[in-house]
């Protein structure tokens, strides 16, 4: 199965999504968003087909802004990344291309791509997951396709694997599916909201990071024996967070992110040859975190595939946390 | 079954043990041992038995020096470590007088215990280990007994678990052993030799750490999903481990043991409360071995329960790693 196949199901055999934009051009947003049961693995490598379901929180106003328009005459794509034109030999510009091409027949289009980011790009904080939500949502209002919010997140999912996820506020699950096709492979929000819920960012390095995710999770499927276990750590943990998050048990809740977390970055480093994401001010954070909690305050972390923690406490502690971390940058979740 | 039954039948019903000491002073010296594929979770607590064998490389000069001979008249023992009198109520001293109670009957005897070592205590250095294998070769001496090596083996894993592998110098594998008596739970000594092997002692941080190698164990053990895949990873890397000391492979032999090292410490983050014995150092460390590695330097590290790294290299590469580590201490492995 190709993702053009699974495109063309995902359109169910209409014609008019190759054809001319109904309007000069299309605009989205779409928040980045912190997994809280991550999502490390594919059972498919072509069709970002995850080996477990996942479950996440967007950052509303984190995120990335896409507009798209006919690049008129041209013969390739432009693509604009905040501000700065992109050369077409980029990883980025060749990945979002041929993600285009998956739309277009013989290229009889091309586009201008304006993508603004308010979040570190490539460092581990989903940048390629809001990238991609705000593009394919872009081409939704671009060629007025009307496709519901569950197509999208199938089409998002074909260009990068969390950006399923990337199409709501809130809290968001994304079924890992059974299917070969992957059409039962889509994000969906879980109707809660949790207003005391605050995400706290610390940004220990802004550089891109030198494994992609993308192959840091392979490397993992296919070498790390410890990977076995990590499809019951999320059955596990999915149960636990959707536990705490019905009940409000905060510290159910960030401690059933912190470990899933830490079991994901665990799976790394038992890879060969090892990935670690961790930079040794991580490290200090995670020790500063662990020793705040020890003297009682309910904080707990999440960290993805890059050096970053992105802290989790409540609205009443936010005072002291900014005391442990002064250089937090707090976030609220839910308006 | 208890310890006392064990040494029972380790002495095979002999009742001269509890004997009188055949000189005035028992004198042993036991190295240290440094696990290239770790001992990490019990099947028996009691016991000490193990859930898989483990394999070590001795360090010949680094170790403990123990003397022991009666405290007269006295009705406690007597413990001095590096020439400091330890406290009766210190953890130290109630585990060796334990110890020494499963040799004794009502207290008959006491001892005066003097142990020096010439590693850091508590720090990730096996100095439990090589502290009880020497004060186990001591009392052999002291009273007597004339134990086989074997038997000695088998009475030190009873004060601590990798204590079994110090009694010998150059490569021993402790086998995990099937009988819930742990008669066939001893370390033997591999007979071959690696004149050019090195190992680099890093020292971050000599502190005693917060969380035992005991505690964080059985954490792990009772509470990360990870431990499920740890025997499996102990069965390649031991053959692994001995196909490359067979071939003289280095990066295989340096691969295996790194790889087997970040896998405990994997399992140990997955766990909860958490375990983590990296320090920022750690990880500093850690990167610095990886970079040097991209560049060509056959480094490799390995990890105990503390944040210490011990470089693996070759006598050839010995300039080169001082230049990237300039304060590590370079131990030759066989004389």
């Amino acid at each position: 199965m190709k993702k053009s196949d699974v495109i063309r199901m995902i359109f169910q055999m209409r014609d008019d999504f190759i054809a001319e934009p109904r309007q000069e051009k299309g605009l989205a947003f779409a928040p980045t968003n912190i997994a809280l049961c991550k999502y490390w693995g594919k059972r498919n490598d072509e069709l970002n087909l995850p080996e477990t379901s996942s479950l996440s929180i967007a950052l509303p106003d984190k995120g990335a802004m896409t507009t798209v328009s006919l690049n008129q005459d041209a013969s390739n794509d432009h693509i604009i990344l905040n501000g700065k034109v992109l050369s077409p030999d980029s990883a980025f510009v060749k990945r979002v291309t041929e993600y285009l091409d998956l739309f277009r027949q013989e290229k009889q289009w091309h586009l201008k791509i304006d993508i603004k980011m308010n979040i570190p790009v490539a460092a581990g904080l989903a940048s390629s997951a809001c990238g991609f939500a705000s593009l394919v949502a872009a081409l939704n209002d671009l060629f007025g396709w009307e496709l519901s919010k569950r197509e999208l997140s199938l089409l998002a999912r074909l260009g990068s694997g969390s950006a399923s996820r990337s199409l709501w506020k809130g809290f968001v699950e994304w079924h890992a599916g059974v299917q070969s096709d992957g059409m039962d492979s889509y994000a969906e929000p879980i109707t809660m909201e949790w207003s005391d819920l605050r995400v706290g960012i610390l940004l220990m390095d802004e550089a891109e990071k030198q494994i992609s995710s993308r192959e840091a999770m392979r490397r993992t499927v296919t070498s790390s024996v410890l990977y076995a276990s990590w499809p019951k750590k999320v059955s596990n943990d999915l149960l636990l967070l959707k536990q705490a998050m019905q009940t409000k048990n905060f510290p159910l809740f960030g401690g059933t992110a912190e470990s899933n977390a830490l079991t994901m970055h665990a799976s790394m480093l038992s890879s060969w040859p090892p990935v670690c994401y961790y930079l040794p001010e991580t490290i200090a954070a995670m020790h500063q975190v662990w020793n705040a909690r020890k003297k009682g305050l309910e904080l707990y972390f999440t960290q993805d595939a890059g050096p970053n923690l992105k802290l989790l406490f409540e609205e009443k502690d936010t005072k002291e946390v900014r005391a442990v971390f002064p250089e937090v940058e707090v976030i609220k979740v839910f308006e």
